[in-house]
């Protein structure tokens, strides 16, 4: 299978722009340069006309089949939220049920420009399903709580890890607050044993931080460090509330700091430093979080509020750049969850591709295309969306095996259902 | 000219969803509610298929031409930005300079369902212009300041009160920190000769308050009211730092408070207090501000920070729910700028109405539709728009007169022309 997508704009790894064409061959790309003929036919080709040509959009951190709880319940005080209306809707899914809401999160991450979600949540099976169906990328991060054992998650994470090349799955804690100190050690043991990066929820509230401190004097990032869980690395969801030694411990270990500034805002937790990240060179991605909390899976709304909330938060407009922020949602994100090929766009890197409409008033006129996307795009701009080289999406049809109507339809039924229940 | 929009959900006043349909005859809804057959033919007919039809949005305050520097100049200081950057600019700007600019925000206007815009700039005949040729409704503010004469205001008053049925005008000062004292009582006179509110730039940076307080030991709301500009209403800009004086002041004079989330975020200025305002009955309507400092003109972005800032400054996640603000952008907005038939979709009110697409995925399940476009919505759910009973865009086609095309192709090089200057 071979595509060639010419008379486009290019982004390049470094943020500037060429003129240009793309060539894939099955979930490839074959060349990337300045147009030519080929000697073999393709199977399809697209004239991008003059729009942008960029890696797509990796969102970092997010609960996909949480859809099911979309402006179920919002404007309530968190505790309530959570305890009340979220964990007694939870813990009535089942398998089937999580594979319904994922493919309706699946669409709206292809409106978004977005290939690939790191995802934490129930039913893998059932949601490796959803994505491997719609030909979507995603990377499982476990998330071991309670009376969970390390055992099951490392019976995961070699099952993931071979299941199909759109799947990877990571090591991971739902957070420090959730697991207890033997349940951390033995995940620490699994990580020296496959020499693996652990990920978690890391200081999302202030109250979280500060109860800690309480159980162990230490904060969640020092606790997790002194027990071993970042000897090869990993990252935090969401980072709000770091201490000096925990920016010490993330430059460290090279972790990765996700931030999620829209379900920070609507939960009331708090604005992530990331100016300071940025200025002490922590890694930073970005995510969505999950659709109940945000409430939805726009990483256009997120980029926004990443450079937004710092210029608010330092008192200085000049704060946290756009071309920063697209590096961080586009190409850092890749890496942030271990998809090293799919970061940009080069010869011989995954096709993960997106296209983006400039042809559209909020592009215009062209002075500076970063600014424009990060400042002002939106899903109205994403005209196409390539996975492992194959179009899901594009002017607005999606092409996952399933149609819209028909996904909508099993989703708002199964939410019926489970409600009722 | 008769329309007929079927198979509808409709958002009524009160915020509640009813099925049926809406017809329109010229520029008015000649008839909402359950299905019925007409005697007379229709022109066109429009299965809304079970999509929400909804009043417009009202973008309240902008500075619609400065779509010409979007992106030009971003991620700088506040005062470079200002003085380096848009003011040099802004004076090299002409009437047919404005006119052309102009029609680029009125496209990403109906991209984002706004039919109706508070806009303060220059040249309001080449303005004025771009909105009538496109059909697009506009209430321009007057934005006196410096040496300006109270005398030429009341003459485009005049004029642009009798130019169209699509345009009107109020009285307005640029703010008091650029308006001389007698300049203010000026305008005030002209308010009670015309009975008519005023409206400005109040209180949008700390520092702005501050220094009125030194020159006067008032708030610029203090200023104004002791001055007589309120004496018939009005309103302010972005508001974001009030005294508990000024909310008795707003209070009393029932004036209304614009705010602009996004622009207030991305100068660093601050957060409205939006939760108070509501709590003290404090009428509220919500903006984009100008393309330069936002950059986009989009509602749905500024309604899902009106309410998640103030989830954050709050420390309360119940925070400004989301029907009050969806309420604040498409109803109370129309009142804000004196648009009292521009309100809600009943029987002879003016055919200002959109379609929002539910068929999308950031859009399901269908818990509750409000909710899901305040913390959800996006311009990808914007189907139709209509204003004053003309489809102005719909399915991402644009019916204004002229083509999208040739709108950005002639913004573009005016806009090279400009800076080469």
């Amino acid at each position: 299978m071979r595509i060639r997508l010419y008379n486009a704009r290019i982004l390049k790894k470094d943020m500037t722009i060429t003129d240009g064409e793309v060539w894939t061959r099955d979930d490839k790309i074959e060349y990337v340069g300045a147009a030519k003929t080929s000697d073999q036919p393709f199977d399809s080709e697209y004239d991008i006309k003059g729009n942008l040509l960029m890696p797509s959009f990796k969102n970092c951190h997010t609960h996909s089949a949480m859809t099911f709880l979309r402006s179920y319940a919002d404007d309530l005080p968190l505790q309530e939220w959570l305890f009340q209306k979220v964990f007694p809707q939870e813990a009535k899914l089942k398998g089937d049920r999580v594979y319904k809401f994922t493919k309706v999160a699946i669409l709206e991450y292809l409106t978004s420009g977005v290939t690939a979600v790191f995802d934490m949540y129930f039913y893998p099976d059932d949601y490796v399903r959803a994505c491997t169906e719609a030909g979507f990328r995603s990377v499982l991060c476990g998330g071991v709580c309670g009376d969970d054992k390390a055992e099951d998650l490392e019976n995961r994470f070699v099952k993931f890890n071979a299941v199909n090349p759109l799947i990877s799955y990571k090591l991971g804690l739902h957070s420090e607050y959730l697991s207890p100190l033997p349940l951390i050690k033995d995940v620490a043991e699994l990580a020296k044993k496959y020499k693996a990066p652990v990920y978690m929820h890391n200081s999302e509230t202030k109250r979280e931080v500060e109860e800690c401190i309480g159980r162990y004097n230490m904060t969640p990032t020092e606790v997790l460090y002194e027990n071993g869980i970042f000897e090869y690395g990993g990252g935090g969801f969401h980072c709000n509330f770091l201490s000096d030694r925990d920016f010490e411990i993330f430059k460290e270990k090279k972790l990765w700091a996700v931030t999620n500034p829209s379900s920070n805002l609507k939960l009331s937790s708090g604005i992530a430093p990331i100016q300071r990240m940025q200025g002490e060179g922590v890694n930073i991605a970005i995510g969505t979080d999950g659709p109940a909390s945000n409430n939805c899976l726009d990483m256009f709304r997120e980029m926004f509020l990443v450079t937004a909330l710092q210029k608010l938060a330092t008192g200085d407009a000049s704060a946290c750049p756009a071309q920063d922020v697209l590096r961080m949602a586009a190409i850092d994100g890749a890496r942030a969850m271990g998809l090293y090929d799919c970061d940009c766009i080069e010869e011989g890197k995954q096709a993960d591709i997106i296209e983006i409409d400039l042809n559209q008033p909020n592009m215009q006129p062209l002075h500076n295309i970063v600014k424009n996307i990060v400042y002002s795009g939106s899903k109205q701009n994403v005209k196409m969306t390539m996975c492992a080289g194959k179009v899901l999406y594009r002017n607005g049809e999606f092409f996952v095996g399933d149609s819209p109507e028909h996904i909508y339809e099993q989703a708002n039924e199964a939410v019926k259902e489970l409600l009722s229940e």
